[in-house]
């Protein structure tokens, strides 16, 4: 089956319409009309071989929704006409002890939505910004929110599944005190969620421009984090703190502002490295530096469910496809409130 | 009270004999003649000003063992000849939730056996480097080991402890890979503890020669760190490992070796920053670098327990006083199986 997408031919090239294939449905799959997908800054990196190990054409794309048009004879649980979802998994071992625990997300074997070998065409996986695809049906997720919000929920199968798994491993929650670093495209969900988890939730962000927009978040109080006064007020005070930023910075900053057993959570991964953390800060209140990646397709369904249940979506800028370049290059920007996400429609 | 001591006047200067005081007991206070002192490595670092602040006269030593002489009046469980120890902890705010918790090495109170300031002369405290030391009951543990054994006890009350906390706070026991990283005072510790936990054992060295010295602590495997084939074929299978060394290195090497949700503790801190650890390797598998520093008071009662249950002491050289100099030098060359420990007899 042939259908319109967006994707670049070189990491130099802008991305333009392409036609690309995907498979006709097997037995354990569901074939999607894709409505909307989010853009992520893992994108822009894959797109421009930033990362290493691009393929082209690549199409990204991996907060994708849509509705069901068809599914497999052993698809049980989907019908046509169903608002599903699509995030950064679209397939894994099956069998090994990550898979087994419903962690997908660490399986050697994981297959991203773009830009993973598969047998399809044309050898590597393509993403979200095209009209269709085709998933098993285990990493198809239930859109259970209102189909009126369907475009601002695409971004929660990325943003909102890489801050919420991590806030829920290390126990965000009532009573706890929990900091969300950065206040962009995964930041303002990390702000919502603790907030929502029931966490007294500190936003830290480099800009006092940003506090209003913070505190409307859901975020108990901002800090800038700059203002070295302000952070010294809240020394030895934090049981987690999220960072979501990539860009190369201080970590100690952050680290002496956890109790002790704090942890200080990374999602976001630098291009270069972040100066090293002093070592007297990890043993002095025996605090640790972790990293999380995207989450399990269990808990990201139970993160869909949660956000259907307290009305929580992203706050997104709605795009043309012939938009995506220049969403790009305002991103890079930071000029988005917080997440641009493409109506898919405007692909044909 | 006035005792013969061991230190040093300045950070240039060698260590000798000096006269200090020692406060007469409180009521809560017990009085011990000191039989043995381990030579720690930090002991070197503070009296050569390595790390700031250091006072002098110092007195260093945190590995006391020795006879009780005389308790305060409000003092239970101790009396004159009860054989016991004194770690690093002299004294913490005793109210804090660290406090409470039993974890007096993380109250922000917490004094430390020798250049912590104290009301006591000089001002600063002076360790078991000495003749005798009075230390409130609640930092005084119990020593169940023979006799005989008592001088290879004393370094069970720094290495011993700051190896015990985390890998009991880590999870080492049956069915859990430990790593155990550097074979020097700490990590020969470690090697015995993770073995006697019932943990599947690998100890990491840069030196060939020190295989079969590991076998013989307990390890069931030995990998040379800079065998790249040996090290690879551990990758993505430990649950745990515990880092002594404090020269900078390579985290990385040891963090790729961690399966999901292991963890690197660090128990050494260098003078100069380790190269900055990848952290693509810590959100690939959600893995942590963590720091741990000695233990907790009940923690080093159960640690000198469990060590006299399996019959765990250091490997000791003994040393007279008047060879503590030396004996810095061939620590610093690595030249010492495993700890040297002071007979402070020779001090008279």
């Amino acid at each position: 089956m042939h259908v319109i997408a967006y994707g670049a031919h070189a990491s130099d090239q802008p991305l333009e319409p392409i036609r690309i294939t995907r498979r006709a449905p097997g037995a354990d799959d569901v074939q999607i009309a894709i409505d909307y997908c989010g853009i992520c800054h893992s994108d822009l990196h894959q797109v421009r071989s930033e990362w290493e190990g691009t393929r082209f054409p690549c199409v990204p794309g991996h907060e994708i929704v849509g509705r069901v048009t068809a599914v497999g004879e052993h698809v049980k649980g989907f019908k046509a006409g169903d608002l599903v979802g699509v995030g950064c998994i679209v397939d894994s071992c099956k069998h090994c002890a990550d898979c087994d625990a419903g962690l997908e997300n660490y399986c050697n074997g994981m297959i991203g939505t773009y830009n993973f070998a598969t047998p399809d065409e044309p050898g590597w996986t393509l993403g979200g910004y095209s009209q269709q695809i085709v998933v098993h049906a285990r990493y198809v997720l239930r859109v259970r929110h209102p189909q009126a919000q369907l475009a601002a929920v695409a971004p929660l199968l990325c943003a909102g599944i890489t801050t919420y798994s991590p806030l829920r491993h290390w126990g965000a929650g009532p009573g706890k005190k929990v900091g969300v670093v950065g206040i962009g495209g995964l930041g303002h969900m990390g702000i919502k969620l603790a907030h929502a988890m029931g966490a007294h939730v500190v936003a830290f962000t480099t800009s006092e421009s940003k506090r209003e927009a913070a505190l409307a978040l859901g975020a108990d109080e901002v800090v800038v984090s700059r203002d070295a006064n302000a952070m010294a007020a809240h020394r030895l005070s934090f049981d987690f703190i999220l960072n979501t930023v990539a860009a190369p910075h201080e970590l100690d900053a952050f680290l002496v502002l956890l109790k002790r057993d704090g942890t200080l959570g990374l999602v976001g991964a630098p291009a270069t490295a972040h100066p090293s953390p002093n070592v007297f800060n990890l043993i002095m209140k025996r605090r640790a530096i972790a990293g999380s990646m995207i989450g399990g397709i269990a808990e990201t369904q139970e993160m869909l469910d949660f956000c259907a249940e307290h009305g929580i979506v992203a706050d997104i800028e709605l795009i043309r496809a012939d938009q995506i370049n220049e969403s790009y290059e305002r991103m890079l920007k930071g000029d988005v409130k917080y997440r641009f996400v493409i109506d898919n429609a405007t692909l044909a």
